[in-house]
């Protein structure tokens, strides 16, 4: 995909290549987590949660901490290990998600779940150490970084995880199971929860490493709220008209387990026009910061046109 | 217990009372601890979370904590914060390690466990939030202390709960389960890592955030290491020698699972000896801090002495 910038129309500056700039991201971002957790004993822990980390995926979270830090000022390594952290924890949410007491997944990214391949109890452990080592390596290997910045990034990532965020998005889903009088008011919760509460700390937590402002901060974290909902409902659509081989994890199960969607709820055509919506929403929030924020209108665009 | 001050006979101190440190200690923590994780929606996972975090023990390590800090020329409030997120990682392993998939223990300190009363998603969800908001709170309400030496302390307890510290302990510890091949190496790094980590951290941790010098830290790790394997030590005897009405938990475990434990490859009078001999190493490594060792101590001795 390819962006130019129709706002600087005189300053003919080069068009902005999405595709390359989240190709040099992902692999910046890959080289990072395989180097910062290297086997050894007891070898198992070590492999299982390096199978999870390592699967793949699109690292959009980690991208977009570093291209925030980028946006207020700062640099790609100043953001690299909180990216990673980013990554580490969203990880661990998805191997604790899939255990058989959860949602009880036997696919993710097209590969077993990690429980299937290293057992439940590894599994968990593996989420357990992927979360702890996401704190560690943010205060132990950041560098050029005001140490009180570094501290408000890891109290943003903590609530991110904690019951404010992932952790009680997740309980809210699971009570929601099952139940066919689910709100959009709930729904909403689940999303901005369990989805949106990471993309807007992987957003915030790169600028504020970057020493950014109250008010650019809030700019960033409404971007991310229409990006982290956008992203909730078209996963939903695609749960309906993907097949498993393309999504790379069980497709239709949200209506074989009578999950409450956002398609379920306002149609499959409603529900693409609400995604279009945020993602218009999204990319006027960032106007404002102009050419720097090209990569964010660029992913905000990406979001909706994606189709795995 | 009452301990006097033999090595500063002239200056007639009192006598140190450690019945009321720990009484003291206890009820600061349980305080903070009460205070920092109020209910709020989703009520059920901030429940289970208080269910386990305030049911009660010695809350031996955040005690060790605050003192560590006051001997280093700090105070308690300063480390209060991670007094609180040491219970907190220590809780969250006990709530993963009881889990079907890993231990399956029905009791933990005389309460069914909490997956007993939760369920096992709630029970993984609240382990995973207690985890992330130890580090939250660190990060967010520690005062009065130089932010490198907080992220010191937050590198601290995320390398002691990941897979170098208790997970690794953990996985090394199932993965001997019923064999009888286990070697006296094989089990000290299972306690070195499930019990000595966390307690090591607890002694660190207090004086890092008072700025203590790297010789004194050695000297309390090694403190801390004494202690944390002479009290797994009287663990696995009180799995022999005492009840479940007495021990809060389920008795005989051990031996009904076909554990290897110190009682068990070096008899229970040796294995006594082995944790005495211990206590007196711990001691004289604080001796030199003088009268502002005497609460580490007492607690050293305390340990030997404990019959539950």
């Amino acid at each position: 995909m390819v962006l130019t910038d129709d706002r600087h129309p005189p300053q003919q500056e080069a068009p902005f290549d999405l595709r390359a700039y989240l190709a040099e991201g992902k692999a910046r971002v890959e080289d990072a987590l395989d180097r910062c957790l290297p086997i050894t004993y007891p070898e198992r822990i070590y492999e299982s949660m390096r199978y999870s980390l390592l699967a793949g995926g699109k690292r959009l979270r980690p991208i977009l901490c570093l291209a925030t830090c980028e946006l207020a000022g700062g640099t790609w390594e100043m953001a690299m290990p909180t990216a990673c952290a980013l990554e580490m924890l969203h990880t661990m949410s998805l191997i604790h998600d899939d255990l058989p007491a959860m949602d009880n997944d036997d696919y993710r990214r097209g590969k077993p779940t990690n429980h299937k391949v290293y057992g439940e109890d590894i599994a968990i452990l593996a989420g357990d150490g992927l979360l702890a080592y996401a704190f560690e390596i943010v205060a132990d290997t950041t560098r050029n970084v005001e140490p009180q910045n570094i501290l408000r990034a890891i109290a943003r990532l903590g609530r991110t995880v904690g019951a404010a965020g992932l952790v009680g998005g997740q309980v809210v889903d699971l009570e929601s199971e099952g139940k066919s009088d689910v709100t959009l008011e709930t729904l909403n919760f689940i999303h901005t929860h369990k989805t949106s509460a990471l993309l807007e700390a992987s957003v915030e937590c790169g600028a504020i490493l970057a020493g950014a402002e109250a008010a650019d901060l809030d700019r960033l974290s409404r971007y991310a709220r229409h990006i982290g909902l956008a992203f909730q409902i078209i996963d939903d659509i695609l749960d309906i008209t993907a097949s498993k081989e393309v999504l790379g994890k069980t497709a239709g199960k949200d209506v074989a387990a009578g999950k409450v969607t956002f398609p379920s709820l306002l149609g499959l055509d409603e529900s693409r026009r609400r995604a279009k919506e945020l993602v218009e929403s999204a990319k006027a929030e960032v106007s404002a910061f102009g050419s720097a924020a090209l990569p964010l209108v660029a992913i905000a665009d990406y979001i909706t046109s994606r189709n795995y």
